[in-house]
């Protein structure tokens, strides 16, 4: 199902031309009090800040200009900001900037802030990755001395680097960025502003800042304009990132009367159920680690990943799609999870998710005491080494795809729903857009809901950020919906174990659960 | 009479002592937002804004003071600023600075902020007058390319210069200083921010900023705490200044049930007429340069300067007084009004002004075509030139104190009120807290009250921008004050004219009008 993107979208964004009345002896307003007394009219805030280089320049530039001017205001919280003012000249182009900042992979899109068009993308790796892969490694490394330093300067860079080329790539430069928009999860915004992360894994888990407000982009060592701007998606706490902010408000849950779900499915399973009275939202970091479990069969799609499979159960042939049709090097996240499926509907791995020697036939071997299946033979990989999947690997799978779905069966229990209710089903996350609902249910790790009522929202984290460069509503519906979000602690009690080990089966030990798979 | 401070003295001020609950899992708030959320409270602020710096380090602070720190807050019109937070340690002096930000003289006070005691003063010229003694000369400096640069690098040096010394004379380093007010006339304020000052000197008059809000110190060049702060007190436009919005909060006219006038003859004349209700203003610009006539005299009083004169009427023999007892160099403002008063009530000036031969007797000559009066002459005096004054420093003083008068009675007349109605009349500015009330209305330059309605406000600027160092209410109050004056435009038309020319007499055309003054 295609996803219609949030309306506000159509609401009016930063950018607005003010034309003042003319100063004269019965009216003697000082010229930065008229500019900012109209501004705080048209964006309905008590007051507008401006640093005070705008401020000296504004005198020559309003009677220039005959007192028409283009202005670029950001508000957070509370607080207004007047950050560019200049002619009204739409060939000098006001940019902003989305990131989506994520632990694996940082994309960012260039927007043009006057007209709200997009006007490149461009995604790298998040360069801390050579700390660590996860978010734990990374949190570690702080105790280092200089290590928060260290991990604050490679993002900075990574993102500066980007920038610029970004930039370059549609014939701007950095200066010309006025606005940035930053979705991350807790972890990865502290460390972008180079907070300290040590408490945020130590019980109670505090975080150093749950609202960033605007905060000044040469602050934060970024080469963007002067008196660039950064506004930072505020956090629930130290399990519930801006990211997810940034798609409940991308995927518009917080202004619908029916109430649905949205679940990221990305190095880590985040979940909010709502509507426009409530959200309630956790975080599966609680639970057994569905992050392991998928990154260690990698999550990135690249060229040569297979992302797609397909059994025979007749014959047991394997017929694996690839990224850009070349020869197989990897599987992906998605991957696995068809997979995963295809080998449970040709019996080649049973409720359990063991592998089933009579169906496997020859594909099935023992390596280092530890069984394992051969997806591509070395003669046909790209790699030139077998391609498998060992025991443990869908094992680990079962445990995640068993905590998906106990999350997803504990917060709709917990607000009265059962999971048939869920008349809409958001994936977000760029890895969850890669999954095949219908695989993903047949291993049982979503509900067997009718197909259309899953949509994927894509990468909601930079949709969000992208809403936040065009839409003067943005900021303050980003602080409610921070405000009214319910967090759920995942209590791993006897009630949440049990509910566990029954989904460890595939598709669950209640088959009645999950009509349409037939195995 | 002794001037009794406004209340605001005893309100609570910027430094706060916060002792959060500690953080668990049933409120897993962020540090940043558990210390904002409180000083909210504390502050009656709707949000309070930090620099980056301060959040970064805030995890490890509370921790280490269990919770329990002091903070420094400032706010302007609507938005708070969380400057330092510290250990809950007294011995670690807070500092904040008042300016009074003269166009001849700065006057520099050093406060603790946290006991609200005044720490040390200093005073030194405004380094501008390199560039022109007046404020026109210095705007029109400006026109020259650099010229706004180096009147702002000259002030600001300056200050930064006698802020280090003041600092060093208490035992305190600059970056202890973390809240700056600075209340200044409005071209003083905009050169000392670096402002363009062309306009406001030319119709219709527009500065470039009246209400400047905080700002950070280090944008403005000055060499304090790093995150320090800087409160300039707002104008009502080019003719009305910060300054005197300070002197009016000094005074406390916006707080009482009774109309009082406020008088700042300092380098120009500027009126406030009000009560707790309403406000209005003028200032002496408009009118004949009362300005020119004082300073051409010099209003700066040193050492050997002559400050108080009495002439014996029977005998014509002059008795003056210097200060500090030195043989005479000059005369001071207060003193010429002094000397035209005691030679007035000789005979030895006419109602006109002009010099009385016969009584002047050989103290008058004539030079370069114009009649001088010599006070001293060069055998005693500390220059060995004669001290004169000639017939056009004495034309030049009665135009002055007629416009003055003519002034104060416009706007009294404006409201309806009589002089005589006026029960309390503050005089400001340090060279006004010199003149001799009974002087100033022997010459009919003030009306003919009783004395003891004559209060003495001294250097009620920097009264005012200590006030603001003090209290958490004065941001607020300055800017209800500065919105509420009304200001009265002084039209130099036929009815104006008339008032000023009966005025253009010793003590006025209407002699019932100052029956205490016997010639």
């Amino acid at each position: 199902m295609t996803f219609e993107p949030h309306p506000y979208s159509d609401s009016p964004g930063w950018v607005a031309r003010v034309d003042l009345p003319e100063p004269g002896l019965q009216d003697n307003t000082a010229d930065a009090d008229r500019l900012v007394q109209s501004l705080t009219k048209t964006f309905d805030l008590e007051t507008i800040d401006a640093d005070l280089t705008l401020f000296r320049k504004l005198p020559l530039l309003l009677r220039e200009n005959h007192y028409r001017v283009r202005c670029l205001v950001c508000r957070d919280k509370s607080r207004g900001v007047l950050i560019h003012v200049g002619p009204d000249d739409t060939n000098i182009v006001l940019a902003g900037l989305a990131i989506d900042l994520g632990t694996t992979r940082v994309v960012m899109r260039l927007v043009d802030l006057d007209s709200g068009r997009a006007l490149a993308e461009s995604a790298f790796d998040n360069p801390q990755i050579v700390i660590g892969p996860d978010i734990l490694a990374r949190i570690h490394h702080t105790d280092q001395p200089g290590g928060l330093a260290q991990l604050n300067a490679l993002i900075i860079d990574g993102i500066n680097r980007h920038m610029a080329e970004l930039c370059q790539s549609c014939g701007l430069r950095p200066d010309q960025i006025h606005l940035i928009a930053v979705a991350g999860n807790t972890a990865m915004t502290h460390l972008f502003a180079g907070l300290p992360v040590h408490w945020m894994i130590r019980e109670p888990y505090i975080p150093a800042v749950n609202r960033f407000g605007l905060i000044p982009a040469a602050d934060l060592g970024m080469s963007a304009a002067a008196l660039a701007q950064v506004l930072i998606f505020p956090n629930v706490g130290s399990y519930f990132g801006g990211d997810l902010i940034a798609g409940i408000l991308y995927a518009g849950l917080h202004t619908r009367s029916e109430t649905a779900i949205l679940v990221d499915v990305g190095t880590n399973a985040e979940v909010v159920l709502g509507n426009k009275d409530w959200l309630m939202a956790c975080a599966g970091a609680a639970g057994p680690a569905l992050e392991g479990g998928m990154s260690r069969m990698g999550t990135t799609a690249a060229p040569g990943v297979v992302d797609r499979v397909r059994i025979d159960p007749a014959s047991g042939k394997f017929d694996l799609h690839t990224i850009d049709d070349r020869p197989p090097v990897g599987i992906c996240g998605s991957g696995v999870i068809d997979l995963a499926a295809q080998l449970f509907l040709a019996g080649m791995i049973d409720i359990r998710g063991k592998f089933h020697p009579p169906e496997c036939k020859s594909r099935l071997n023992i390596n280092n005491g530890m069984a394992q299946l051969t997806i591509v033979s070395g003669d046909q990989s790209g790699s030139g080494r077998d391609l498998c999947i060992s025991q443990a690997d869908m094992d680990s799978l079962v445990r995640s795809k068993a905590a998906m779905y106990t999350i997803l069966e504990t917060i709709t229990g917990t607000m009265g729903m059962a999971l048939s209710d869920l008349e809409t089903f958001y994936v977000a996350g760029t890895f969850g857009s890669l999954i095949d609902p219908k695989s993903a249910i047949t291993i049982g790790m979503i509900p067997d809901l009718p197909l259309e009522r899953y949509h994927s929202l894509g990468n909601s984290s930079l949709g969000g950020a992208t809403l936040a460069l065009k839409s003067r509503n943005l900021p303050k519906e980003m602080e409610s919906v921070r405000d009214r979000i319910t967090y759920l602690e995942l209590n791993v009690n006897q009630d949440f174990m049990n509910r566990f080990s029954a989904a460890k089966f595939i598709p669950h030990t209640d088959k009645a659960r999950f009509p349409s798979v037939k195995a």
